[in-house]
């Protein structure tokens, strides 16, 4: 009545299904060793105060765990295919130096909690890292913006050239755009720091674990209460922890966009230094700004991730197997970023600017916004006032983008650049 | 020297290209009317407070600002082809009224600032809604909760039944789901709302404009100091708001396939209610449940939303008119949004609960995890007790469902469901 | 024992669900009417070959449908809100006009393979508009390539001027492009024209219909036979209709991009017909490149209804409501795709070209490489030639781009466009 | 007057964005190197043809590239961070061995069109394999439906239970979508073989290539002939490449779907083999179906590769370094889709039917719409039918799939599968 095992299916076949399952997985696991050391050592202390573990169990416990974290530190201990996941090398582990007392660690959880309780740890820690990254990379730019903040450059809208604007304004903007991705790196960081210790598989545990402590011992700022939501968070955190560093990244593509165009022959605004060029294998002229242009694509791969992110979701209530493709997409993530962010400072500062090229860009026909609006504040309708400057461009007369600088005086304009209120929002970020 | 223009060039093209540029904006400014309408007055004020218009000007535009916003709410103007957009209805409106008078409220802003804020108030006001629609839908799910705290039904990973559950964790996991979304949008409200009005078109302007008055009258928490900045928040911003709305879609989406999976005849958990399902066209024995699938199917079109925006954003600094396709994209996504988690504390009430199927779907094989964990912890090695277990699943004898619930203790699972505290949590919401 | 229905559930919630249900779907189904009314009546028509409908019957039917044909083209019948969707405003009308006999047409088919074909048929019609739309978009810039054959202009790599390059290499590129994009919504077609009619709603009828008639009146190329086959075509077919168009959308962006690059006061090759440009509102003394921005712009539209589309398909076997989303994405890229690139003819034929601006970019320095080519076509290995022309670029005297282009003969270069054999490319698209 | 060296740029920085530029290329290149090798030979060749190297040294470039392919198949040759990338490890191998002689192989080309080259043929030889694994994966199918044709189990829509259907439909279905993607794959590979190689980077070179001979050599269909549209393809192609994948994916992602939920214990329609399960860490009582998961899953990841590349491509015309984020995506997706697929034989010849489960879950309430279509047929009008069947469900009568099964006779369905014209399709597959 029922059907058959086909016979193709042989050991070939298996062995392939195994490598398919397992992955990348204990080499993506490198990245959350140390988190998952640290969790479980929280949650054999937490056993101990409940009583499920002697003190003395505990306390050879974590002393191997401490072991195991410097070997680790050290190189003496490597993550590969000779097991399953990190968790699996650590009760291997322990189990190798404590026997029995080593297998009993595992009590009253599951790899599922387990991975969530790595993971979050890995993504405040990383969006940590990303927040101090951004702050330093807003510093270089408020520098910049500082040493250069009336130094005259073309402001664009559209690619065209519409006003006399500043290298100050220009670097400043940098300054607050990475200050605002800190931010929401912070909220972000802040609103994924919930313990899921102790919700085992999505159902938590016939034992009365002491979560709380676990929670404070981490450094969580509350639990995740609910075990089921605990589980739905899988993917759900990942793809916020992954959006805040797109947006992290789109600003840097920004600064990747401008100095690609303002480093071509035709603008000439700023010459990257030969650090971040290189040659071409065939023309001999030319340096590249591949740095730039690697930036920019970066975004992309953090993006993809997202992507990756939110289509693997689509799933009912529990935990399913398909969440294991979130690791990698998380992991890539956060390393492109750190890696594309890390050297913003330094290509911010390390830019030359060629003022006498943004000087020479601007033109006379550059100070019609300015008249128009001096008119209109003069009492002319602004409609009629953009009309009869439109028509008098040719003789707007000599220009001095100097003064027209130091004229703009709304909040934040080149006028009152504020690089001091920027510079305390940079300063507060942590 | 030159080239020449191409002959074909006609009249035909020239209206297609205008309607191609002109999209379906003025429609879409039907959702932003009111806020570019409260953005003006605000505008208009600020500019009497530094003189740049006489208190008697600021009056009458304020009154006939007033009164557009009374014939708006009332049907009696309409946003439609006549118009560019929002903004030059406005205009015309005053103009229309004033004369004169109306076209001074232009003084000083672009309507690259104009639209910013007019955005950036409907981004709070939608990320504000849909905070309380959450609120709402996490209200109903503790309700039904509460009421079926200890009612059993299985508990699935990787769908497959793994322990006795509850319906009160079942529906809690929405409570707290759904919180957890809410409060990234009370965060995301909070991380964008910040004034750009006075940047103009991203470089200010040469007038001593009230900013920080007009960021108060308007409720925004900060300024976004740098005008280059600002506009470097288009595309941005909105990312982040549909972020955190397709994060609200994706709960919603984990209800409707737990709905769409347990109203098959296999599992037979739950009946969606008349209002929820429809007939077959073609098999007349059907119920299906179409509501439950188009709210699934709409995550989708919120994550499209997403994605359209950041392909949309690989841009140099400074305004380009790209942009513009953030505005349909924005608004599809929060309309999306809206209806649909409007619809789910109905949804969630609505659903009769088929307690019976549920409570005979539970077997005695599923008692061996908390079979196993006490064997554990009365001292046996967890894997060991794992493996006694699993050699005895014939014999675990009779199971009593509510004794496992109630044994369950770990904080926040079936015998300790937390709801108080969900509820808190839910009730701080805001 | 059971649940219950929650009280709050009322009649405004019902409207909501229903509205939310039925979505835009009457309004879109006005782009696939006349597609629907083609396969109704060679549904008929096929009933009738069977015997299950009599020859009067098909003879009024189909004589219904060509009346409601008329009304529709002629405006005299209206789509909207009054009809569930455009199926039942075709049943509804039959049966008006011919009682019983109206309503015997819905016999042997559901509403499953009804949309099925008739988003075939769009689709077919939607990719073959594309392709006659990049022909003349190719033909317009090979006619341009043809005018200014040998015209120089700098070529660049990495942003950075690299070699004398050509407007005649320049505008053949999208030539071939455009080509290569027609070619695959050709394949596209092709691939996706299989007939669905007669599947029903995933499990074919108890009826011996004339799959294969009403496949070859409909001009579908083959069948899809398997009925789950044709129901899991949903999606799919639409996703690879929307990536053929986000592929001819990405040659379009790499043109508006060129020409809003190009049209920069730094750049100054090209300017745009002021039919396609925009004045500033604030900035007098701007002409904005609009077009180009938003046709760049509308390849992200394109690109958000394919990520949508991918996130809605995660399902198992069989219809399901979600599905009603690809109708919107789809329709939606369609019009997009199609507005857009029925643009560029005219923006290829009418943008004038600054022929002395380019000439006057091309530099000494830029005749490196064919210097290096030359010395190593010599018998110097290529990277000594490349260091030895590297260390003397300062001494490579006057430079005559005219002969550089004659010299670079590699097969399609600017020495040899080739554009016969691309326009006979061009000419064979169909 | 211009700007300077920030002095905090020292070796860390530059070390770092040396790190960074590199990236895991050479790793990457590892899977192109073959079609390097195989490419640079026919260069060779073709350079020779044309008197650009001599016969002999034509003869020991030749030569070295065999006996480096020969290493490089037995593991003497590692690629890795001593070279930059594989291009430059085969220059180096080659004036290792010769001397100038092997530098000489690099006359007339640039690394950009020796790797669209290279990337073209691994796209070119991966989908062909793609297709095979599918062909194999339909044969699987077809074997099944075969075997089981008329073995009745319930047909669904809207997961909820529609009409009897059969093992053999089921089965069937997934040979013609494996089929169709096939076609897809296949169409896809002559879409984008034709052959770049002596376009240069983008501007060709001034030597009389033999493009014609190095194509045909190389078994490309036709030449790219534009080497500027030639660089537009980086990315384009690609793109196309890994949606194509997409769509085998998203077949093997609903036969994942269908798995899932049919060895639940509800569903209970197959058990997958012990292989393609795992146990749980925590509860001794079950089998998870990781495999049916994972594949499942790795959908998602081949869509996020998918939206890398879309997102990097928004650039002007010309190379630029961004583009080699495309190939990490590709190798990405090329992997995990020849994976995945290669598992699916297994995973259908595999997987235990449980027919009298199957048999069982169809009650009489499902022979209503075959009644209905009865009624109709017999000149009833259909929703007149419809009405009646539907009010009489309970007095259905006994059922007998079987019959039901047989007298589904329209082409395709349960009583007509048509299994040996779907088999005729997928043996054309090539």
């Amino acid at each position: 009545m029922s059907g058959y095992l086909w016979e193709k299916t042989g050991t070939a076949t298996d062995e392939g299904a195994m490598r398919f399952m397992a992955g990348e997985d204990v080499v993506l696991d490198r990245e959350l060793f140390v988190f998952d050391l640290r969790a479980t050592a929280a949650h054999a202390r937490g056993l101990g105060r409940r009583g499920f573990l002697s003190a003395s169990d505990v306390g050879r416990i974590v002393s191997a765990l401490d072991e195991l974290s410097g070997l680790w530190a050290g190189g003496g201990f490597v993550l590969d295919g000779r097991y399953e996941d990190g968790h699996s090398a650590i009760e291997s582990f322990l189990t190798e130096r404590l026997g029995d007392a080593g297998k009993r660690v595992h009590l009253g959880r599951s790899r599922n909690d387990q991975v969530l309780a790595a993971t979050r740890l890995y993504a405040v820690d990383a969006l940590g890292r990303l927040v101090l990254l951004l702050r330093e990379s807003a510093g270089a730019a408020l520098e910049r913006a500082r040493d250069h903040a009336m130094d005259p450059m073309p402001g664009y809208t559209h690619l065209q050239r519409a006003v006399p604007s500043s290298v100050g304004l220009w670097m400043a903007s940098f300054a607050e755009s990475f200050c605002e991705s800190a931010e929401l790196c912070s909220l972000t960081r802040g609103w994924l720091n919930a313990s899921p210790l102790g919700t085992a598989a999505g159902y938590g545990v016939n034992l009365d674990l002491d979560r709380g402590g676990v929670r404070d011992e981490l450094g969580f700022g509350r639990l995740t209460i609910n075990p089921m939501a605990a589980q739905a968070g899988r993917g759900k955190h990942e793809v916020q922890v992954v959006g805040a560093m797109w947006q992290a990244m789109q600003d840097v593509r920004r600064l990747a966009w401008d100095l690609s165009l303002f480093s071509t022959d035709e603008f000439g605004f700023v010459r990257m230094a030969d650090t971040a060029t290189t040659g071409s294998s065939i023309m001999p002229n030319k340096r590249n700004p591949d740095l730039a242009e690697l930036l920019r694509g970066a975004c992309a791969t953090v993006g993809g991730c997202l992507a990756e992110l939110q289509q693997a979701v689509s799933l009912p209530s529990g935990y399913h197997r398909d969440l294991q493709v979130t690791k990698p997409a998380l992991v890539r993530a956060v390393r492109t970023t750190l890696d594309a962010v890390g050297l913003v400072p330094g290509v911010i500062g390390g830019t030359e600017l060629r003022l006498g090229r943004m000087r020479a860009a601007i033109d006379a026909s550059m100070m019609a916004t300015d008249r128009a609006v001096e008119l209109a504040a003069g009492g002319m309708a602004f409609r009629d006032a953009y009309r009869e400057v439109g028509e008098s461009l040719g003789s707007l007369g000599g220009i001095d983008p100097a003064e027209s600088l130091r004229a703009r005086v709304s909040a934040g304009a080149c006028g009152d650049l504020m690089l001091d209120e920027i510079g305390a929002r940079v300063a507060a970020l942590c």
